[in-house]
């Protein structure tokens, strides 16, 4: 049988990592490499999530001797605590993104920087808003959605609209259970206000008020996020792309964009196109202007516009590192704040836009929707005077390179599908042929594959290792954030990647003519995943926790992946982790998240870092849950 | 001269701590001084601030050899980080009790468990924030006060309604410097999104949030926290009380109140009071009910109801080994997890009453505003069982035991200061007596000590030393919190106490009819104290940043704390403080809340564990101001 030929390996990747290592010891550049030597070992306490820092008796540290902190909170309290305020840090995270592109939205104008792109979106949403739409402006419309969304972060009373797409029984359990989310911001508030001491010591409290905050982010937050972004910049539609640090041109001016607020890169990547600009590249003997996206940027730009992705989290130092990058734009989240002083070493300008991230020794633009396309052109303009500055000695632009795949949110997914529903028999628009593969058992599942990269662990090994065989037993995959970008890397983000899978999913991925990995977008977008699987439990007719369908987040890094973690395992998927969250000094937590969450929300964690050892855990919980089904 | 003859000493409050720890011991009871021998020294790495758990790349920590994180962030971005993230958790936690007195407001009924008890108040209040009142039943109203209020956490545009009470030299430069506080529960998100792995790494960006974010609870939260209660409990006028362990009572059914949250503390005195339950009292052979507050509760309810007050934070533990409690009830914050375990070790009953404040080990019963007295009722019934279950053995009761005068809002000094002023030729209603007075170097000025207790030092000896110093310099004292309860059991908090004081403060106090040590309520309510500088300062005709008046937190614990000195500051108010906050590992961010926030607002921390050495900085402070004003 064929087999997929064209893979980059990680061995490869390795190899490429190596040789800029070489040239930033040249140039006398620090990397994550050198800081990772330093800060190991970790400290346990922290590691272990029993140190309390959360009043000024302490901090205090849970140990044999000292089994209680001053006040009294034991490893229970303790770690709990600590494992709530992060859910609380990496929703507020996710969810004010998706407010500033609230805001976006409300600055709209038929004119204006930013515009109302998918009308139709809108529109839908305008409806379950309960916002009028007949005979308004769609502007006054988008700034009415506006003003309802942001509602969802502030709103006194009441639940997460968006809550109420998801299934009927999963709805129930919350308010039985309650934790059906509220207000964005004050499940971010109760979080910290149950932590503060004197409060919660509760380990059980805390985990379900992590539940609910988390699922304030997925349903609420996160959600409004990608559909907003959807509105104002086009929801995706399959596009080819390219990945991996080959996409920098020698002979271009690069720009990176770097981040996951997709206000400021769209606004960059537009400009860039414009002619003036292309010409004043070419005017300093440059081909043109080659913008490329890092990280979750890399998501949002690719899957709207086809822009190449040029690797993902810790990957941003070796972009620099190339020594042709004439520009890094950032917006927020997951930007070391190691890059202002790496750039410093070569000609790169590294320039910061948002209040949320501000970096020492950046060069600080605050992006303004109302300037914000003269800003980007600004910026543009200086990256191409700077392209003179580059010094050809510290040049090496790796030859590693992909092609991929992106774009395939659930309407485009339902849009495959219905092109194998027969219109006579079956109603268009549905899962149901999916439904009917893992039925039958030509597919035996599917996973999400989600999440950042973690030196904790060797970086991409466990994605791919993961990924190769979840395809090869026949699991289709969705991915999202650093994980799809580790897809794109390796060569597993494309059609041709039908030859790594299994007979039954190299099927499917005929038939239906897509990737057996789907690029679903950033980690925002993991929201998308979240309507997915719903979709097919309704169409299926059982609760999601029923399905054979469970999350990975194989080398999870942020508080974001921790609160994702929650609404994911709150909507009653099974979630797999390969970094184990850092609560491990208290057993009833431990047992909590891996046990205790499946008595509550009918779903919990599976922690594994050895990533064979989770793969099988992955197969072996799929293949338990068709066995429950009967299928 | 006559002196102070009937203080209680901190020798002899610690004879009597020392006799409880024997009694703790026979109980086989722990205490926090147990806990405190096994958690020190304390990681420097916490103390310092330089320990970074926001990501699971870490924890990382600074050293001589690791200056970086691994993501780059240097000490200043981890020590600024891990500060702005204690400021949005104490905002968070004074803020989310108000906002829980709010919803009280909402369900206030003229035949309900809570009704209106300060209409004229509710009525200024609701021309503040823009709410109809002619003609309308002030339950309608009420409601509606509650529903701007509760707009105030979430609203998407706008800043804070009552940051227009400040003086506008302060609001312009708010406005100026970009620290105008938008909705409380979005500046707390702001900071989470700020702190989180790869945004802001920049200390000033982050010390200037945790100005916006403290501003949001100063005049944000812990002003609506204070108004509202007000209206529903009343505002506090000068009553007599009486503090310390000595107001327990042998012969009675002993009911402890602790936490923050009047909401709940007001429903039990007010059931206590009824005669079916002291009946009820009786015939379980005791004399009747005795109802205490302990920390902030007891605060808000010896202000309002003249409840005594049976100790401050330090001493929680101390209340239940006298053995005569019969139950504890507790609502929010400051609560010792460890009184589970040590009320198990006698008969008392431990209930808990809050979701935010879930603690093993209690008897837990959530509080409901549709149910409040009858929860309370029966809870009260409850302890009365309890009462014949007391061991004699374990009975120790001391005698210390002070009178007290509280209840000094804003509103109670401004009618004491209009009983000297001379009507035919002044204005009423105003401040300038005060104002005079000051000018005059009859006093030398006013400090507000405020704040917590905390075994890092010698507990209650800073505050005390502090205050005697201070009163013989005639500097008048406004308190609050845990400093106001030192104040009580010291004895003085009460008129007799101006044997303590200076000529000239003396003077003022015979004049005015005052204790030099006002009484002005919880810690949310430094809200009044806010309004008290403002008003001065308004009166006077400078900015706050000319008066000598400053703000004191000599033993200060809690995150509240520091969100509280970050917005008194943020007021143009310097604050002393006798505790470090934990960031000391880096010198940019010690020099930013020192130096830094003086070019920013005009006022900043002078830290000293030494009491001796903070009050003379405290006393210099004052006079340089002075002798700045010319007087």
């Amino acid at each position: 049988m064929k087999t997929l030929e064209n893979m980059t390996t990680i061995e490869q990747m390795e190899e490429v990592t190596a040789k800029l290592k070489e040239r930033a010891v040249a140039a006398g550049a620090e990397t994550y490499e050198d800081r990772v030597k330093v800060q190991t070992p970790h400290c346990k306490f922290g590691e272990d999530g029993i140190c309390c820092k959360n009043c000024s008796m302490g901090p205090c540290r849970i140990t044999a001797k000292a089994k209680r902190g001053i006040c009294g909170a034991d490893a229970d309290a303790i770690a709990g605590r600590n494992y709530l305020r992060t859910i609380a840090a990496g929703t507020a995270s996710h969810s004010d993104h998706a407010r500033e592109i609230l805001h976006v939205l409300h600055s709209t104008k038929r004119d204006g920087n930013y515009q109302v792109r998918d009308e139709a979106k809108l529109l839908r949403l305008a409806k379950e808003y309960g916002v009028k739409t007949e005979g308004r402006d769609i502007y006054d419309v988008a700034h009415e959605v506006a003003e309802v969304g942001l509602m969802e972060f502030g709103k006194p009373w009441g639940h997460q609209v968006f809550a109420k797409r998801a299934i009927k029984s999963r709805q129930d359990l919350w308010e039985k259970e309650g934790i059906y989310p509220r207000a964005i911001d004050r499940e971010i508030a109760t979080s910290l206000h149950m932590t503060h001491m004197g409060n919660t010591a509760d380990a059980e409290a805390l985990i379900r008020q992590g539940l609910r905050t988390g699922l304030s982010n997925g349903w609420g937050g996160s959600m409004i996020g990608t559909e907003i972004t959807d509105i104002l910049f086009g929801t995706p539609i399959v596009r080819k792309s390219e990945g991996d640090l080959g996409t920098l041109e020698k002979d271009m001016v690069n720009i990176v964009v770097h981040g996951h607020d997709p206000a400021f890169s769209e606004m960059v990547v537009t400009a860039c196109e414009l002619k003036e600009l292309q010409d004043r590249a070419k005017s300093v003997g440059a081909k043109g202007i080659n913008v490329v996206g890092l990280c979750c940027t890399a998501n949002e730009v690719a899957m709207r516009h086809g822009v190449r992705m040029v690797g993902n989290f810790l990957q941003q130092e070796n972009v620099l590192l190339t020594g042709v990058v004439e520009m890094m734009c950032v917006d927020v989240q997951c930007i070391f704040p190691a890059l202002a002083s790496l750039a410093a070493c070569f000609h790169t300008q590294f320039v910061t836009s948002s209040p949320i991230a501000r970096i020492p020794g950046s060069i600080y633009v605050e992006f303004k929707t109302e300037t914000a396309m003269d800003q980007a052109k600004q910026l543009i303009k200086n990256a191409i005077d700077n392209f003179k500055n580059r010094d050809p000695g510290k040049i090496y632009i790796p030859a590693n390179k992909q092609p991929a795949v992106v774009g395939y949110p659930c309407e485009e997914i339902i849009h495959h599908l219905d092109g194998v529903t027969n219109s006579h028999v079956d109603e268009l628009g549905s899962y149901r042929p999916a439904v009917d593969a893992i039925k039958a058992g030509v597919l035996r599942g599917a996973v999400g594959i989600v999440g950042c990269n973690n030196p904790r662990v060797r970086p991409d090994y466990s994605h791919f290792e993961i990924m190769k065989e979840l395809l090869r037993n026949d699991i289709l995959i969705v991915a999202t954030g650093c994980a799809a970008q580790l897809a794109t890397k390796a060569g597993l983000l494309n059609f041709e990647a039908k030859w790594a899978c299994g007979d039954g999913l190299r099927r499917v991925c005929d038939l239906v003519n897509i990737p057996p990995i789907l690029h679903m977008g950033a980690c925002v977008d993991i929201s998308r995943i979240l309507l997915l699987v719903n979709g097919i439990a309704r169409d299926w007719g059982v609760d999601t926790t029923a399905l054979p369908i469970v999350g990975v987040a194989p080398e999870w890094m942020s508080e974001k992946a921790v609160s994702i973690a929650n609404y994911v395992v709150s909507s009653g998927i099974d979630v797999y982790l390969g970094i184990e969250p850092q609560l491990k000094g208290s057993a009833q937590v431990w047992d909590l998240i891996t046990q205790g969450t499946r008595k509550i929300v009918g779903a919990g964690f599976t922690i594994n870092t050895d990533p064979k050892g989770l793969v099988k855990a992955i197969i072996d919980g799929i293949e338990a849950k068709r066995a429950a089904l009967g299928i």
